[in-house]
């Protein structure tokens, strides 16, 4: 029932009693009960198994008074289907096995039916579901094909992007028909994930901050806004966020969605002027402010929802994941100043 | 003579016959004979030895039409008389050797005589000056406070600055005396630059676009604007550089210096719209242009140019750094395009 839900009540600019809040990666590393599951399980074998996603998407809602789950999953999950395998190394990240460097590298990826390849996934959407009775709503969540595709060509994390950014300009029709596969799967995968259980979803196009935004608009905007508008028929929300989008938010808009996701770099008000009244916004606590004092960080927190025009369309998290030294307390901290605001 | 130089000329706004252009990083690995040098020596020993930095210096001087030199240094030479140490590991960047981890750490780092501790890199520019015969004018440059205090912080390159910002937040007087310290040395290196024969001057805060607008107010501003200021006596224009600061641009300006220079995250015609007019701009291709074909690259410069209004205080550079591998025939058409612009 979205009338009951601060969170998706938020995401549609309904009045709200009070501020909705989560935060991204909120099911990880400072979170004692997720290190012991890690200590006996790695990341794809936690992503892999239904039961233990579906555990750990619980372990923050059973601590701590959030008003959204999401699923536990990593971005990277569709790359395994599209023929681009890869591993986390210790400490290192993601590491792509055979990245995507020609023309004919692209146009070897091939789209997939994730209703098959990532069946694990909407498995675990159902468990959580099951298990949450109706607690909070739950969000499901893809990366953008842009991020995918930096991910695929630079074979990892990077600092400049020059392989990716040299492929979209050396070949930009290999570069169109890879986002177009990868569009395809992020579309179906969503669109899945929703019939599995996800009363919202989260595009995460996490890198997409460092293009131009001309370059946005001509390699990266058709894109995303096509899977955008391939899930347009459901009756849930869609979030597009990034990190780094400053001056890529007029553009971001124009892809499409319920809601936008914004990290600290731009105050909160500043960025609602920008996206304007027809969209809600999240966002947009430095994560970095967790490791503050008391203090400190619960004036930042009370300055963004001020800033945010907080009872109106507006859904507090942080700009990016929380960290893994977060402690715990700050945790609350936030979410206890979130639901006390405008409160008497 | 500052009168014969486009490039003096467009710091002071002042009237150009041409567009002057000079790239960040110009001399570097993307060209054979500084590759030759580095075969026989480490980046450190060509900074420490004058001779081999004025070399490496003039080396892009030589081959392109430049319209200035920037000495070769590297922006952490002041760690060293700072009491922190530092080398360069493999492939990986700076590794500094006892980081700064607390406020006794902090209160350990003390100023020092730079026309000393840094003299090697003042008689580079002396024979840089003397080489050059006039025919470009010379920049000095240094790391800004902030950017030297994060890679004291961090013990190198950072993905999320959790460390310095940690530090920022739980000790704001250990860090404000910290900064206190390294503007201390920043202006007196600036300072001696220009007396041993700089014509102009860079301050790079190369990673300040990871803070929020408010704390770059808080934490920042104050210790740069102080640089600038305690420049403001010598006649050379200062230009004050960071990458990822769209939002950052007002206050930066309120910071001082004669020019700002700006990444390309942002339309250089809204980078000068909110700049204003008191202030000359630099920049702002994206440097990985430079892998793209020619006809695209062409495109691209001639846009910057189109949007800047190029002729009006504006000087022509990348958004940050030339890459490796750059292909040189694409640095000449890049300046050829710059120069080029405007004229029959």
């Amino acid at each position: 029932m979205e009338h009951d839900y601060p969170f998706l009540r938020a995401c549609r600019r309904r009045p709200v009693d009070r501020v909705p809040v989560w935060l991204m990666r909120q099911a990880g590393r400072y979170m004692p009960e997720y290190r012991a599951l890690r200590e006996k399980h790695s990341i794809l074998e936690l992503c892999g198994t239904p039961e233990l996603a579906a555990e750990v998407t619980l372990q923050p809602i059973n601590r701590f008074d959030l008003d959204a789950a999401i699923i536990f999953a990593d971005i990277l999950l569709p790359l395994e289907g599209l023929g681009v395998g890869f591993h986390f190394a210790a400490g290192e990240g993601p590491v792509i096995e055979k990245p995507v460097r020609t023309p004919e590298d692209a146009d070897a990826v091939r789209p997939f039916d994730p209703t098959v390849g990532l069946g694990h996934v909407l498995e675990a959407i159902k468990i959580v579901r099951r298990e949450l009775e109706g607690r909070v709503p739950l969000i499901g969540f893809a990366g953008a094909p842009f991020t995918l595709a930096s991910y695929m060509i630079e074979g990892g994390s990077s600092k400049n992007y020059l392989l990716m950014k040299s492929f979209m300009y050396q070949h930009p029709e290999a570069w169109d028909r890879l986002m177009r596969v990868i569009r395809e799967v992020t579309r179906d995968y969503l669109a899945a994930q929703i019939e599995a259980g996800a009363q919202a979803i989260q595009l995460f196009d996490s890198w997409v901050g460092c293009l131009s935004p001309e370059d946005y608009r001509e390699f990266v905007l058709p894109h995303s806004a096509w899977v955008l508008e391939g899930l347009a028929g459901y009756d849930v929300p869609r979030i597009h966020f990034g990190t780094n989008t400053a001056t890529l938010l007029e553009a971001m808009k124009q892809a499409g969605g319920e809601v936008i996701g914004v990290d600290w770099r731009l105050p909160i008000d500043r960025a609602r002027e920008i996206i304007g009244p027809d969209f809600a916004v999240q966002g947009n606590l430095d994560p970095v402010t967790l490791m503050a004092p008391r203090e400190l960080l619960v004036e930042r927190v009370k300055r963004v929802l001020e800033r945010a025009d907080a009872k109106n369309g507006y859904i507090f998290n942080l700009g990016h994941g929380v960290l893994p030294p977060t402690p715990m307390e700050n945790v609350d901290t936030v979410i206890e100043t979130v639901h006390g605001y405008g409160r008497r």
